[in-house]
């Protein structure tokens, strides 16, 4: 079972507009067994497609389904009718029903079908209507046969809010039912600090192209990925394949992995925090103010954030946080003492268990032969744990632990910003597993 | 002059990540006048993208160009190389500068290449190599010729990070030197406040669909843009043409637009900021660091920035801004005197001449009857202007006025944040034009 997905419309080939109607049907597809060769997109032009509709069909390996979304509006530029009837070698007939439907859609809401609608209930003769309970545009059925090969073409309308329902309803039944059994399961792992060849040199083997599950790696801001693919006859087998998989990807790569599917690193930090009944306060420099956005994005944050500090100048690291004039005038303010001594301020200030501290240089500008680009100090301050017994004479909160890395970052100002905010809760992350920054 | 848009990627056909790449692509050659004729998005299988190649290169009328994105990445499910050679006929060549180059990445990092980059220094025999300055994937410049038809292939990487900067970089400068013929200019104005129904009733007949140059209107993350298209046989017509439609635009609008093209809503406060050599420091709650992230973002920002307080629990607020405990008690933390309150400490602590603050219900939970998720109030405070006299016995710096809005934002927590850190930054727009709040 084989399917072609194609959109239409102007406004998404000039890159107007991005085609969010692919993707979805994609996974609806993925989830019913059925492979998707490719995705196709072209214009509100009828040769063009009339001219894919032709060479898909005179392919030797047709497709056996063409999901089409979009052109079924009652617009001049809505030509998927008459490119589907065209290629037919069939005119368009009538749909009295469907025109009625329309009459009262437009009568429900007060007003009177305007003329051109009425074209919408045009569909090529022979083709069956798919009906649409949220617009005027219906869909479309239609068989084609092709030196003995069936290829079976259903068009929807290009509103997302109509495609929709209109494929949960009356596509998916056609899709499986005949889609023959395959079950294609996915999952994404997501790891975070090595690049993507070292993630893939760690995986060895479990990347082999012809293995099932699959499993492959993309990059996005920073976060490396490991998408599963499993695709068996029963669900079960496919479940239980998928978690040998999982299973194999963790023995390989340990706690780099912090999260599935929709997870993000800061939902890791916050759970493994809210475990330990830990709070962090946040100070930074060239990150501005991101770390504290990331940890807070999530609902609940206040059980373990309570305050960040956004010192951008050497006299906000000083006021703000006590970071000693001398340090800054030694080290600069990238460098490792004075980091360790935002992180210090911080999480006194805060009264909190931890504290991340950044400085560094995003560009494009204040590089140095030393310092270039990229450079960024982070540092991370921590309360001993409550368990230790502490020396005589000593508070438990002076005796706090701090370390601190220095860290070259790739790319422009946005992504160094971004790497560095990541890096900083990994950092935390890995404090609080107990192990060693692997990276 | 037309050119095939060919993403490449698992991810893509199966619906997992949404193809921006392509979107991207093809509003960079509509700006350069190249037709676009389609998009197909395959798989990572070799098999499959060589069939797109030969099938593209036999059409009757193949494109001039051919533009990929992705499977340049070092693992063994990057195939667009072996792809584009095999297509060729051709085997791979080693290109040493670029795999010193890569070698000089990994340095950079303090780390060794791992061996499997190494392929990404094969380049189809023949094909010219180029260069990415952001990444170890190098893009590839093929010429295949077919029936006296030369078709060019540029191979880009699927990271937009690296894709966009080699495109504006590498492949502009070669379809700018090959097009010719009709020119489509795209301008977009960007407004932020009213919703796209009441800016779209203030545009009136300028959204006409016969207009040319055309208006049309996009939201995205709460920013209602303007796309202006104009299509004319020179480049002087259409950027005459455009100008008026954007000054007529204007007039419609005023200064809810803020800016134009690649411009935020932030940089339009930079500017204005820096112009009068002002500077702000926030006061966030709800926001938790984002409008500071948002005025940072910016390359140059310490010039107006110089700090910020994230305080996200009601201590914080006393311990870092002095907001008295009693006005916590009396209106609660989500309250216009709470974020005035906010404003004037952390203006008077930072010394800066404008303060934003923001408090407010992000939700999912912490609604109640009275301030439901989505209430967020804001304050903005800001020194007397210099140029204003004094009152006797008065200090500049006591004469601080500020005012505080409520506002009811729509959306998730996502949302709600963004907005609601977008509306501080306007309310500072607006005070720097010296206008009231228009919305």
């Amino acid at each position: 079972m084989k399917a072609l997905i194609v959109s239409i419309g102007d406004e998404l080939v000039l890159g107007q507009t991005l085609d969010t109607n692919s993707a979805w049907i994609a996974a609806r597809l993925a989830e019913l067994g059925c492979d998707v060769a490719a995705h196709v997109t072209v214009g509100d032009d009828k040769t063009a497609i009339e001219s894919l509709l032709r060479q898909t069909l005179q392919r030797d390996d047709p497709p056996d389904l063409l999901l089409i979304s979009g052109g079924l509006g009652p617009t001049e530029d809505d030509l998927t009718r008459e490119a589907l009837a065209d290629t037919l070698g069939v005119g368009l007939t009538l749909h009295e029903p469907w025109l009625e439907q329309i009459r009262t859609f437009f009568r429900q809401r007060g007003r009177e079908m305007p003329r051109r609608n009425s074209v919408q209930a045009m569909i090529p003769t022979g083709a069956e209507l798919i009906w649409n309970d949220h617009g005027t545009a219906a869909g479309i059925d239609a068989r084609f046969e092709r030196a003995g090969r069936a290829v079976r073409v259903l068009a929807m309308p290009g509103v997302p809010g109509e495609m929709k329902p209109m494929f949960e309803k009356s596509v998916r039944p056609i899709v499986s039912g005949a889609s023959v059994g395959a079950v294609i399961l996915q999952r994404t792992l997501h790891t975070f600090g090595l690049g993507e060849s070292s993630v893939a040199e760690r995986l060895g083997d479990l990347m082999r192209r012809d293995r099932n599950p699959s499993v492959g790696t993309t990059v996005s801001e920073a976060v490396v990925s490991l998408r599963i693919n499993a695709r068996f006859a029963s669900v079960q087998d496919a479940i239980n394949a998928t978690e040998r998989t999982i299973a194999e990807c963790r023995a390989a790569l340990g706690n780099l992995i912090y999260g599935a599917d929709g997870q993000t690193l800061a939902q890791a930090v916050a759970q493994l925090l809210t475990q330990e009944k830990g709070t962090v306060a946040t100070a930074e420099s060239c990150t501005g103010g991101l770390v504290a956005k990331y940890l807070t994005d999530i609902p609940g944050s206040s059980q373990y954030f309570q305050q960040g500090f956004v010192v951008y100048s050497n006299e906000a690291k000083r006021q703000r946080l006590g970071v000693n004039e001398n340090l800054l005038h030694v080290h600069g303010a990238v460098s490792e003492p004075v980091v360790l001594a935002m992180a210090r301020g911080a999480r006194r200030l805060a009264g909190s268990s931890y504290a991340l501290a950044i400085s560094g240089i995003a560009g494009p500008d204040g590089g140095t032969p030393t310092k270039p680009v990229g450079t960024v100090c982070i540092a991370l301050a921590h309360l001993a744990p409550a368990t230790r017994p502490l020396a005589k004479g000593v508070d438990r909160e002076d005796e706090v632990n701090a370390y601190a890395r220095t860290f070259n970052l790739p790319g422009d100002r946005a992504m160094i910003r971004d790497r560095a905010a990541k890096t900083a809760l990994a950092m935390l992350r890995f404090r609080l597993l107990g192990e060693p920054l692997p990276f």
